[in-house]
Parts: structure tokens; sequence; C-alpha cells
């Protein structure tokens, strides 16, 4: 039985962990911390996770003193960096849901973050998240930048055709919709029931989200060569759920199979990525789950192609994923406590 | 064409009645007021209303100045009854949408609200302002204290059946639902769309909710006796709409044919009350309308006799009721704007 | 008084034109047709239609001896052309809300909608009801074909830059998104609640959908040479309300303010189009109204432009464009019983 | 490693079976039947659920040659009889989530589902499957009645009080908010999505849904004497859950912590009931889980009380709560797969 730790267990990403890790029985929560409900008993906020009625919440400078296996860091931006260095120093392993280890570059995450990052040093240990295409890289890394929800689906439905060469560069347009989970637990005019329910509503549009960085960086990467996308997100009126269209050009005209087989080929092993065959993908397959499905369609007379990813913003786009990268960290089977 | 003030005009109530009256076309609004909006164009907060687009929020200071024929105040309890004073002083009408002119004794104001009167005098000038019960005193008077949500739907299906002495006196249940405008603009916990969407519950049960106050004065007055109500609001993952399950016990049993025909004779004349003969009412019937739906049905070898009721909160529960009141009060066809 | 008839008046098109018109006091529904529902009353399908309690649906056999003013079709393709080749024998004017009078070419009706056309010698007298672009013909004609909703939503948006040849022509995207009433009021699979709620779907993606056609004929005249649209629409999850984000390439890069002045030049006049200039228009906007809400951002370093359009689908899209449509072609007011 | 078999797998309570057996490490589903989709993939069905997707629907009438260790029967009254008198006979036990063996007596289940049962004789060795309240008969059976949604969160609340004979015997009134999901995958005009968003309606209220026959079979044997309850439910714009208010009336006042003790002491060991002391029960607690979390509030100077009681009507009031069976009747411990 390893022992896990939990800073910040107050927002979405770390209920969502709590209530997930129930189901896994190689791990047991020794400590969630919350700086505002400190010495608080967890029932008082989690009613409806009565396995942790017994537990208190801590704060973050009494968990830096406890020994575990592996910590969950659910912090804002900017304030994981530090944390993290203290736990590695006590040979504590690290995923981080925030943003403070997805760059390679520290000159990208600040123009993108808006601040210099507080331990630039740890950037290259740090790997990024993303099983199916770093698996071996996480299973041998103390820290690991888990990604956020919107790369997680873009990266997921991209990559296999940009990795082998398929695509022209003049275009990759993500059209993605997202339930108001992933704008968090904060109640704004934004997270107003009145104002979400029975609208839709795009935000941050073409290349200003912070999640553009992340996506670019590893599309570069995959590419080889500077590449850059057109993202507009929609905040949706659901829970959970995230949903991209993409729309992406081939230099040559492609059908429809040849871009399942393609999917099909990068993802057949894959426990959590599926290619839908017949029909395309939806969110309700997703939500509640660590998959990604996966699906195309093709535009007669063109080299437009469309992708479309589902994901759960909160699970393989958020804490499910990290349960992914902790049992490849601990030598878990990768699926332990996530199949539904 | 008569001239109209809105003081407060950055709530729901006001906005609902900036909507509705661009449909009445023999009424123009002079100002609209927001303390904190002051100055600002009405464009700002309400693209969706290019009706107003040349229109400034001014401060219910600079109104008070301002001569029209009739306010309406749309203000917390409390904040309405010195300006209430003021505006009847120089003539102009008030219908004050908040609760402090909705009771007779400023002892039983003090008991649900929590503070002194500030213009107990005024309270035997003020009318109450369902239209149904009141229409003729409506129309003699200069201020009119409109009906809470909950009392609108919950009195429009109880008193005609308390009127005609037919109810035992041990029980009045009401079991109330209501859209998530109901609980305002305020960004809080409550109203964040996670917790709301794909959620139901139940507050101030019992006999707790500012409105009991309300609906036991205006029953008690009804059944020339003491009359009390046991009621259970539920937030609804609705934005708009407000309905209510009543169970109460006739002295004798009765049949649903009988119940119906009671109601349908008390409101068979009424444009705005409608008794559902075929199935029962539902909340969609009276969403963005000036309509309450009233069905019944009883329960087998039993005087218990449930009876329902739908509108909505901010329609007849609010601003197309003021607006109702507001024909009858200037002298306009009581459903001049309201009809659909 | 202007008599007006409703053929098919049991869908969700003919539902909102009995609603609205109740405001419109220059027309009065003289008829009202259901195949399946002839002879009983409006009451039994409308009971939150007060207005029409006394009212009985006929057949369309009978609504074709009667004489009215104006007739709405509110018909599947293929089923609206003979009645209107009827009813204009007998100077009844038509607005067909079906895909049987939108297509100048019959080959091309025939291409999307599987069908030959019965009445091709009328399609030259049909003007497409757009009033924005179409105004001065509809005012003159007897017949109009009132446009698809995700037209009526793309075209608005895309005709301004189009018509300024701004566009270069390797790619038009829209990406939409619909409320479910589009889908129309049969009870399948795709409109089961579960199957809606907390889901979006895309659907028919590429260039399948059926508007793929009307919205190519009307961007090709427009643009003065064949133009292609890649278009994939979306189920969302909210009953009234049609979004479209649109992905367009300009020949030179522009600035947000120049698309945006661009837009407000065309529609400055237009009482039902509004250029959105802080934020973006949002579905909430639009439901329940005539509008249609237009937004506009780019991409830095890059000549993609993304355009934003909100309508109602059964508003602009629909229902209340057809009244627009009525206003013009029986010489009211262009607002008439419209505004919000 | 058990072998189990679900008879009926397309429907909601199959699907919910399967979607949570995954995480159940102690049995695997050795066959699923549909007549409708007999020997196609449940990948066609359930691409959602990868676990399957090798996986084949058999019929019934093959699924009866062979041999498992249990069945789940999801099955219409009247569907189940027969076929668990066919798997009893082999020694398979039998989990029936429809009402076929709810019922003691053959003739108050054909009072209320209007047909003679077919195999009266099993009725005396079937289970009532509330745990709670027959965990040792559950145990020792071969063949179990899976409560009914609304019985199952109704009589949680009730039995408590009702077994220690404090409550006075002239009113249990359960007013009832259901997800759609309780309303079956069936498209019909009550399941339309436009139907039911946005709106809340009641059905079948006073005394004509057939779980009332259910409910008043465990009141009145708890009770030790005839117990009648009206019930009035209501349809939920949800998709998942079942949130009963219940009034009753205690033969002396109590207060709320003397009720709240009542509860607590009835369940303290109960690893699937939960007393919420602060606040109230909510839908949201539940969904998804085979949790029933119990509330309570009293009518100052009355002897009214308010109970609340909220579960999944898929999860506790169904699929998980049979899932919660099986590892009573197979020897697992009780909550195996089951914790969240």
């Amino acid at each position: 039985m390893k022992k896990i730790g939990i800073i910040g267990a107050t927002g979405y990403t770390g209920e969502e962990l709590l209530k997930v890790l129930v189901q896994h029985d190689s791990v047991e929560v020794d400590f969630v911390t919350s700086e505002k409900d400190k010495d608080r008993p967890l029932a008082t906020i989690y009613p409806h996770l009565p396995a942790y009625k017994n537990k208190f919440f801590i704060s973050a400078q009494q968990a830096s003193e406890l020994s575990v296996d592996l910590v969950f860091l659910c912090l804002p931006a900017g304030e994981s960096a530090n944390l993290a260095e203290i736990f590695l120093s006590k040979n504590v392993k690290v995923i981080d849901l925030g943003a403070d280890f997805r760059f390679k570059d520290p000159e990208i995450y600040k123009k993108w973050y808006n601040m210099d990052h507080a331990t630039p040093e740890l950037l290259d240990k740090a790997v990024y998240g993303l099983p199916e295409w770093y698996r071996e890289d996480i299973k041998k890394s103390n820290i690991v930048g888990n990604p956020g929800c919107y790369p997680t689906g873009v990266l997921l439905a991209v990559l296999p055709l940009l990795k082998k060469h398929l695509l022209s560069d003049d275009m990759i347009i993500a059209d993605s919709k997202s339930g108001v989970s992933g704008a968090g637990k904060a109640a704004t005019s934004t997270t107003h029931y009145v104002n979400v329910n029975e609208n839709l509503s795009p935000y941050k549009a073409g290349r200003t989200h912070r999640h553009v960085g992340e996506m670019e960086q590893e599309l570069t990467k995959c590419a080889g060569r500077e590449t850059r996308i057109s993202f507009t997100p929609h905040l949706l009126p659901v829970t959970r759920g995230l949903f991209s269209t993409i729309y992406v050009k081939t230099k040559q005209q492609k059908t429809k199979q040849h871009i399942l087989d393609i999917m099909e080929s990068a993802y057949r092993d894959e426990p959590f990525v599926h290619v839908v065959e017949e029909g395309y993908p939806s969110i309700k397959m997703a939500a509640n789950t660590n998959y990604c499905f996966i699906g195309a369609e093709t535009v007669p007379d063109s080299n437009t192609v469309i992708l479309f990813s589902a994901i759960d913003n909160l699970g393989k786009g958020a804490s499910t994923q990290a349960i992914q990268n902790m049992n490849l960290m601990l030598g878990f089977p990768e699926t332990k406590g996530l199949l539904t």
C-alpha cells in the first residue's frame, strides 16, 4: 500500500482525485491540504464522500513535513514550483496538475503565465504527462507536469497525423467546447447558473488562451518545426466534458478511412484512447471516465480533414490522467482503479 | 404615452421589466437607475436589449428629482420604503417589487425581515398586488406591494378553496420548486452552475422562509382565522419557472372535478389564470408568460387534495404581474403588453 | 386587420408563429391546420396558448378553400410546392418555412433533397427571405422561401466580408451548435433527454447537411464565383438557440476593429442585426428574439478571421424571421410585433 | 471468479450494471442478452464501454441454456417470472430488477400491474432486496426482488420512524422528483428533450403510480397495521437522481435532532446510508453512487416532520443496489465494487 497526499484538495481536480482513488486499492490518501479549510473535517465540504469522513484538512506547510510516496499538486500556476522542489528533495514523487511543469522553456512559461518560473532548473527533469506519447519517460520520472484539459484532447487527435508528416502547415484550427467545471469552483458571473444554462459562449478566441502555449510546444516538438494553432474555446452548458472539433489540411487528399486507420494504428494498444469508426464521438461517451474518443470526417473535393475528440475535462483532462501517471510512476498496472 | 421609471434596474426583475415593456406601446421608460452602474450606457450590461442602447443608468437620487407617472422599485427589503414616500409625495405612483409594502402589520414585517419598517404609516395605503383578489383596490391605489413569487403561486391555488371554507384547518403543505433566477444575480456557491445543474436541493424548509409570513397573512385574511402553512422550497435546475405542489385536507371528501369546478368558477373570467382540466400544469406552460396554470388531484379514500400551480417566477411571480398592476393603476387594459 | 393562416401548426415553427402573433395587433390567425389533429381544439395541444382556446385545427384541404391574406407553410421539404401554387392562384401570399422555395435551380434542390421539385416554374418568382439582403424583393413578392436556421446565422456573418471581396477563396469553415428544437418534435433516440443532456455531439459533418446547398447558393451569388463551405453542425443541450463559429481567411491581414467596422457598416440601420463590439455574442442574447448578434476575432500573425453569430433557431432562424417577411409583404412596419 | 449474466442488457439498468461491474474484480460478465440486438457486438450500442468490445448479445433463450452463478433480470413486469423459474431450477441465483418478485401477495401484484403473476409459488421464496432491512434474508436467498427506485428512497427515510411507532397514522405524503433515466430508454413525447428541459411536471399523482403498492406493502409490514401513502412523482430535468420530500406527522412533537438521532441510530453501521446533519441532502450528493442520503426538518408548533431522501435512481434505486444484493448472495464483502 503506497501513501499519497493531495495538496489543494478543495478544488474540482482535488475532489475528483479523492473520489476516484476510493476505488484504487493499492494507494491510500494520507493527507489532504487546504489553507482556508485547515483543521476542518472533510465531511463538512464533502458529505458525499463518506470514505474520508474521519480525515481533516491540514496546511501545505504541515504536509511538507510528512512523508508519502507521491503527492498531487492541485494548485494555480506559480504555486507548485517551490512545493515540488521540497517534496522532490524528500524523495516524494510529484504530479503537478497545474501549469508549472508543462513547459520546457521558462521563457515560454513566462510569456503565457506572465511570471518568472520559480524553479526553472526543474523543468528539464519534468516529463509532460501524456502517457500515450511519453509513457517510458513518465515511468522513470520523479516529476510530471499533468497536461491541461484542452491540450489533452487536441493533442491526442492531432499528433498521429502530425507525426506522420501528413499535414500541410497552414492550418490547425481547434474549436473546443468545455463543461463548466473547467472554469473552476469560484463563484463568478461567468459560472452563475443563469448565465451558463441555455447558453453557449466563446471566450479567449484566436491565440490568447494559455493552453495555446502548451499545445504549440507539443505540436512543434512532434512536427519538428514551428507549428501554430488557432484555438477558440466555448463554455458549454454541461458540468463535465470537453469536445474539440479540429480542422486541419492534409498535404494530399485522404479518405475518412485512411485517417481512421492512422488513428487506429497509433492507439490500437492504448487502454484509454478509442477510435470511433461508426458515427462520431460525443461528450457523453467520455464523461466520468479516463477515456478519450477520437473520430474523423473528410470534406469532399478538399484537403480539409475534421477531427473529433471527446474527453472528460476532470477525467482524462485532469485527475484520472494524473492517476494514470501515478500508476506508471509507482509501478502499478496502468489501468488500475481507472477502468469503466 | 405615460412615463415610467425603474429603480434598481440591474437585477433580474428590473431586466425583465425592461424586456417586456418594449412591447407595451402606451408607456415609455423614462429612466432606469443603478448605483454601481451609474452613468454607464445600458448597452454595456444589456447588449441583448437594443431598444435601450442610447439610455444611461442614473442614480436613485437623481431619479427622485424627475417626474414620471409611475415607478417600479426593484430593491431589497428595507430599501424601498423611504424612496416610495418621496415618489408618492410627488404624485408618482409606486409599485414595489420587494417586500416593503406586502404587509399590513409592521410587527409581522419586522418578525420576518428582522428590521423596523421605515414608513409604517404607508402600510395602510398600500394594496397587496394580486389582481385576481384585489383588482378594484389596486385600480384606486397609488402604492402597490407586488407579491413574492412563492406566495403568488401558492395563494392563487389555495384561496378559492379557503374562501369557500372547504378546508379543514390542520394542514396546508406547500412543496415548491423554483428556477435559479429566483435566487438573484449574486454569484455564490448556491448559484454556481456546477452546484445547480443535475441537482435538486431543498432549503429553508418548514416555516423559516420569509415568504411564509406573507402567505400566512393572506391565508389568514381569506380564511377569517389564523391559518398556517408548512413550506419547503427547492432549488430546481431551470432558469425560470416556479411549481408548487400543495397538499390540503378538505372537510369532506371531494372529487377532482369538484375541485376543478371551484377553480374554474373562481377564475373563469381571469385573463391570466387558467385551470388545466386534462393532465396537470407544468413549468414549461408558464415560463416567459404572465400566466398561472392551476390543476388538482385527489387521493382515493381520503380527504387529501393535491393542488398544482405553475408560474414564471420572474413573470406572474414578479415583473409581469407588476406590469399587470401598472395597467390597472394607469387605466390601461389589464392585458396590455402581456398576452402571449 | 389582415387574416393569416398557418399550414402545419403542430410543429415547433407553427407553434412559435402562434405564440408570437398574439402580440401582433394587425393580423389575426384565421385558420391553423393539422392533418392528424384535424377537428380537435388547439387547447388540447397548446393549453399554454389560451389566446387560441376556441380555435380548431382544420385540414390543409379545408384551408385551401378559405381566403386569407397570407399563409405560412410549415411543412417538410416536398410538401409545400403544390399547396403554394394553389394559394398563389387565389392571390394569397405565401411564406414557406420549409425548403421548397429557397433554391433558384431545381437541380440543386434535387441534389440536396433527393426529389424532383413539384413546381419548378415557381422558383423564379420566389424570393430568398433574408430581409437584410433581399428586402426590396421581398416587399414586392407574393412568395418567399424563408431561410434555414443554419444559413441565416452563417450568411449574416459572412456576406458582408464576401461582398467586399475580402476573403481568399480557400476556406470558409462553419462550426455550428444548435439547440434541440432544431431537430423537430419527433421523439427519437436523438432527441431523448438522456442522450442530449450533459452531451454535445456533431452530426452530418463536412459537406453533407442539406443546408450546405442553400448556403453555397447564397455565398456563390454574393461572391460572384463558385464558393464552398465546410460545415459541421453539433447538437447542443439547450432548447433554443444557434451559434456559429466561422473561420475564414482574408486576402490581407485585418484587425478585429476593421472587421467589426465592416459589419457595423453593413448592418448599422438594421433593426434585427447587432454587432457586438465588447466581448463576443452568445446564444442567450438571441434566444426568444428575432435578433442576430455578430462578433469577430482575429488570429495574430495570420489571415484567419473568426466570426461569431448567435440567433434563435426558431426565431430569426425560422418563425420570427417569417413574421419579419410577412410585415414586409403586407406593408406593415418591419419590426411590428417583433421587438424585445 | 464468479460468472454472472444480464438478461435485457440494452436498457438503462442493464447498461449501469455493465458499467459498474467493470470495477468489480470478483465477477465476470459471462453473457448479456437482447432480443432485438441478438448477435450484434456490444460495441455497436456501447462504444463507451470498451471493456466489453469483444462480447456479443445473445437471446434470453440461448442464455437460459448457459450456466452461471447469478443472473440479473432487467425486464418489464411480467417478463421475469418464468425466466426466473428456469434459472432457479439450474441453481442459478436470480436478482430481478423488475417488479415480479417485490410482492408477497399475488393479488396485490395483480391489482397494481394488471396481470396474473406467472409463478405465484415463487413469491414466498423471494426476498425484498432492501439490504438495510432484509440483509440476513438476502444472504440466504436464491431469488431477490430488487426494490423500485421510488420505494427505495421513501422507505429508507420513513421506516426508522415507523418501526419505532412514532408516527400518527393519518398522513404519509411523499413528494418525489426523479431524473429522466427513470422513464426508460423509449423515445416518447415525455422523454423528448424539449419537453423535459426547463420544465418540471408531476404525473400519476395521488395513489395511482405502481410503486404505491410496493411502498404500502413495506410500510404496512413495518408498522404492523394497514398504512397508506399519498405519492406524487415529478419528472425533473436531470438525467440521474431521485429526491423525495416526505411529510409525516409524529404522535408527539419532536425536535429535528431527535429525528436525526433516530436515523443515525438506524443507519450508523450502514455503508450506504448516510444521515446529513448540517443542511439537507441533495441529488448531486447521491448521483452516480450507491448511497442514500437522509435528512430531516421539523415545523415549529406542529407535529409535522419533513424527511428528505436522495438517491441515484439507477444506483441505489436500481443497479448498484442489485450489485449490493449480489455481493450478499455470493458471499462477497457487501461494498465490493461499490464504494465511491
